[in-house]
């Protein structure tokens, strides 16, 4: 489906641009989209065509886009779904670079047929499609509005992209509600061709865009959103729709059922650095935030106010957004208690009282701006009767133009429509400003979260040197010709030990005189569980003997497992009964992979054993793993809070599960045949880590 | 402290208002409070006090209160903070029934003393108090400004109080942006007398009110809250701040250190049927929202939509808030069909498509409406070209008039200024509307709430008819004038019994005999510990053996420990060793009492074992509780859902949890001196749930 790559420039920044189903008639959309590019105030060639020729808004109609006298590097198709593919044909025949195609009815109505056919055309021509169903793209910097949205929007920096075209005008007002300033605001439809890695790459590259932010319903090829989101530098905010369970797949597999595609969203896109937005008033915070703001390099903040209230909301939030207050050093207490207000505090919360005025603002921010402790400031402002905001707002400004040192700097102003228009206008002097100390703080969060992401992101992990590849793909071909579904526990841990994923000493005892002679290598206490391809659930037919502390013991267990067996599951096969050396540990774990259907093979961690269904604490990377993404895994379950240092014990073997989800990532990575491996439990103790259960699912 | 009670009315709506500190200068609070009272158009006499005399703003000023020819039923104080007991005692004289004393400079710098002494006179004369340290009271229904804040606020019928003065101005600011209509708004304070519990008392008996919206940092005498909330139908919204672990108290024991102040208060309101906010904006959304529309009756919300993108958003937040979407019948499904355009869903969110008019918006929504099954609707509209905002609401509000049917509608409206507009008219015509598809979801989840809550208010738990009270209390004096601290387990076991929670048998046997004729009452397995007043944690120094099964191994076990002791802590005095019977169960969990500062009894219960540290699963409630109360609190922890049916196993004994939380509520309630009780674990299985370690702390 990928067309050659060509420079995405002529279309987005397109010299000429053609209106093919352009129309007089005013309600016609072929009309709007002219008209935007009239008074949006496009200063390159815009050609209307129309088989009826004629003039639209003082442009010459041309029969066809063959009859435009010169070279045409956008066209916008504005025809039924149906006549879209000779249309394009057309513009492929003159050479277009790119075409925006507005119709709807394709792929979305199930037309896969007729997308797929303008997709050959495009291809055919070396030509990039943006679309179907698309509004369009407006580029502030052209001021190009080439799309039925009635307006540009507000002008800065800020390059979005939307999937639902539904949205695009409301966001296009916003953008002048809320002074979001934008540099390009694009439909990007069904994505037929142009996806949202390439529109990541573009935008990445302009310099007319400092901060990029999308509004997903779904990626179309996961893998190459991560690869290239996490090769770029510039912040990207992703407010991700659909991530109720009304909307997400059901799975079959039980670590499947975890799966829940919004849970491996979430890793994937914390591996690739997008800071996520939770509303569509957050993607619009956080990417103004982004837009206007350097990251947070640590994690000290200072909050600076003139009510105690809002300060200890911000203090709140803080805590909540993962970077909570600290106290300021003695040295820089002393240099703030010199410019507020002696009953002001100089605790963190900074509290310069309701009496602030705005050089106390100024004075204040440029302290705490100066000392090299802080690495993040939040202004707060409450109306109070004796300062403008508008004041405080000036204040606030000349505090930050005299500070000596640069750190983002977020305010927010509580109040009614002065504190509004205070806002406006410090964000048009670049400091993002927001109607809550809650909503500042969070921005500021922004910024941290972007460089702490930044900096756990992996470029190409290491396989590691001691895999013994040979045979493992073919073993899994073999079980998979055979109709083979799932790999039972023996099958999984052979597999498991080829990519040295440590494992418990496991053997099948075909009988109970096997079983007597294999017992002689094993360390008791074993347990004892049945093998039977029609068995899932072990226990549930009393299937299982743990604890078991001899040879006689173990022989009773077997007399005992196969008739319970007999008696709950008649039906069911018996290979045997698989003996196994116990294993103690501290913490029972989850380990896994899944094949995801937007990001292929993922590599799963978290609580395990009975409270994985109820906790859901599971956390998903794209595999291969590195090592810090594999530590920060683990930092984001609850597994790895009880892997920490506990009364009487010392910390769990934190290093060893790092290693073993490295071993299961590339495992799942090698083999996307593999549709999920669920081994539960992990036994994790002080020592290591070793996997005591496990099927393969193909 | 509390003073007797006397009709708050003569306070709140007040026939004439003194201002005692009155003042000509305009830079003084005492000319602004006199300006206020002209400017918002209060109908009642003013009566200005100054020893100057003179006149201002056209009133006369008299030399003192006593002067006054006429009954004064508020007196505004604005002097200095030393010179208001004498002023309050002036006011006294005169017969004022109510005073507000705007000073700052009492207890919240230390000058309790004052503040006592300001009580002290009140309590004289039998005055009541709004202060101190307050901006004043707004009283929208008399267009009374009795308060510095410079105007009266957006007026409606949310009864709105701050403890934040701080915050006030910049309330009343929001009222007017957001057209949040407002009865009152009160400065609260110190409130060294009237409290939170006097102000929801006094805003649940008003005609005027509608809703009771509370900024709070803290409650004072919580438990009076609780029952005075408890006891009102009206809807309250609450913005607790502080809850972040920088402000909460560090306490000593366990399960103290889990109650973190916050946790308590999770429950407390809970049980009050106190709808929370978590921002400032929240705070005015759900207030808003609960002062226009019903309580939603039933889980079936409806979202109707002109936009398949914020559609999605809505579904999103509806899991997330506790209401997810369910599919209408095939019925209500058949109707919406004839009223959409054809490319619509009848699913659920109902799409009307970009093409939806406000002809379609009314059909849809009457048609909604006036399906029974349906128990809320949420309306959405997303800019888009062809259907202007204002046209849409205007839809809107036809459809919901032209309803037979009543149930609670919000709307969402995502776009720029032209929605803004449009919201503002569908709040004046009752409809709350906001700018987001999420926030329209969450006022609709708190219309839910609070019916859910309220539907779980108990009045009055009945005390259970079987506990052994008599003796308990001497017992812990006894241990209380000995200079105990913690009560072993044996004790703790002991006043457990009396009160009916089911423990474990367990005996302390001194010596190697007493065990050995102790045993022969015993079950096998047995577990023995350490017993020493100097040992907390017994498996630290090997004072545990668990898993006993037979009479040597217990004697053998006994040895082990004993030498362990001594051994890992020389130091400590030996009372003997504790022998208890094992309960083999299916979930350990924690459960306690709290004595909470705030809120005195409190009873706990959630996730026992290692667990409890790292989940902070535990759910409080004030003590005592009822049933239905203790179910609650059971499904708000992850220890209830694991409760559930699982795997080879029924669901666990709910009942017998919820018996040992009602027990263990009285014993917190009826012995204020039990500083806290910790019992983990308890061990849940599916026949009942056994305490089988514990301790009490005074």
């Amino acid at each position: 489906m990928r067309l050659s790559c060509m420079d995405l420039k002529s279309l987005f920044y397109p010299e000429s641009v053609a209106v093919i189903g352009a129309s007089a008639d005013k309600t016609k959309i072929g009309y709007q989209i002219v008209r935007n590019l009239k008074e949006g105030g496009y200063q390159g060639k815009v050609y209307p065509v129309n088989r009826k020729g004629g003039n639209i808004l003082g442009y010459t109609v041309y029969p066809s886009i063959g009859d435009v006298p010169d070279k045409v590097d956008l066209a916008i198709i504005s025809v039924p779904a149906e006549h879209t593919p000779e249309a394009a044909e057309e513009c492929g025949k003159k050479g277009v670079f790119g075409i925006i195609v507005v119709a709807s009815g394709f792929s979305e109505v199930g037309r896969k047929d007729l997308e797929d056919q303008l997709v050959e055309v495009c291809r055919k021509y070396n030509m990039r499609l943006l679309g179907p169903n698309v509004v369009g793209l407006m580029n502030n910097v052209l001021k190009l509005n080439a799309s039925f949205a009635p307006y540009l929007p507000y002008p800065g920096t800020i390059g979005m992209v939307s999937q639902s075209g539904a949205l695009i005008v409301g966001l296009d007002a916003m953008t002048w509600s809320n002074k979001t300033g934008t540099s390009f605001l694009i439909s990007i439809g069904n994505m037929a061709d142009l996806d949202f890695s390439d529109l990541v790459s573009f935008l990445a590259e302009d310099n007319n865009v400092s901060c990029i932010s999308l509004y997903t319903e779904g990626l179309k090829a996961g893998r190459r959103f991560i690869d290239t989101a996490r090769s770029i530098k510039k912040p990207i905010v992703m407010l991700k729709s659909g991530i109720s369970k009304h909307g997400s797949v059901a799975a079959a597999s039980h670590t499947g059922s975890l799966a829940g595609s919004h849970r491996v969203y979430d890793g994937a896109l914390k591996q690739a650095g997008v800071v996520r937005a939770n509303s569509i008033e957050e993607l619009f915070d956080l990417s103004l935030t982004l837009s206007l703001q350097p990251p947070m390099g640590g994690d000290n903040l200072m909050v600076v106010t003139n009510g105690g209230g809002i300060g200890v909301l911000a203090t709140d939030q803080a805590e909540l957004s993962g970077i909570p207050l600290q106290t300021p050093s003695d040295d820089l207490q002393a240099k703030i208690r010199q410019v507020i207000p002696s009953f002001g505090s100089t605790k963190n919360p900074i509290d310069m009282s309701a009496m602030a005025t705005p050089e106390i603002y100024a004075d204040t921010i440029k302290t705490v701006m100066e000392d090299d402790s802080v690495d993040g400031l939040v202004v707060l402002y409450c109306e109070v009767a004796n300062l403008d905001p508008s004041d405080a707002a000036k204040g606030i400004i000349n505090g930050v133009l005299s500070s000596n040192r640069k750190i983002p700097v977020v305010a927010g102003f509580v109040g009614g429509e002065h504190s509004k228009n205070a806002s406006l206008y410090l964000i048009k002097n670049g400091i993002p400003t927001f109607d809550s100390p809650d909503k500042a703080v969070k921005a500021m969060a922004a910024l941290r979260n972007h460089k702490r992401m930044n900096d756990l992101i992996c470029l190409g992990p290491a396989r590691p040197k001691d895999l013994k590849r040979d045979g493992v793909g073919d073993k899994l071909k073999k079980y998979a010709q055979a109709g083979v579904k799932s790999l039972n526990e023996l099958e999984s841990k052979e597999i498991f030990e080829a990519y040295g994923i440590k494992v418990n000493k496991t053997e099948l005892a075909k009988s109970r005189d096997e079983l007597k002679s294999l017992l002689k290598d094993f360390k008791y206490p074993v347990v004892l569980k049945i093998q039977s391809p029609d068995i899932v659930h072990k226990t549930d037919v009393g299937g299982v003997i743990v604890n078991v502390k001899d040879q006689d013991e173990a022989l009773k267990a077997y007399d005992t497992i196969i008739s319970n067996v007999k008696a709950n599951a008649p039906q069911a096969r018996i290979d045997g009964v698989v003996v196994e050396e116990m294993f103690r540990g501290d913490l029972e774990t989850i380990i896994g992979t899944v094949n995801d259907p937007t990001f292929g093979p993922t590599v799963m961690f978290g609580l395990g054993g009975t409270a994985v269904e109820v906790l859901e604490d599971v956390s998903f990377r794209v595999a291969p793993v590195c090592e810090k993404e594999a530590y920060d895994m683990i930092r984001d379950t609850v597994a790895g809070k009880m892997m920490q240092k506990f009364r009487g014990r010392g910390p769990l073997n934190v290093d060893a599960v790092v290693d073993q989800i490295i071993r299961f990532s590339w495992l799942a990575y090698d083999h996307p045949e593999i549709k999920g491996i669920d081994a539960n439990p992990m036994i994790v103790s002080e020592d290591g880590a070793i996997v005591v259960d496990a099927r393969i699912m193909l």
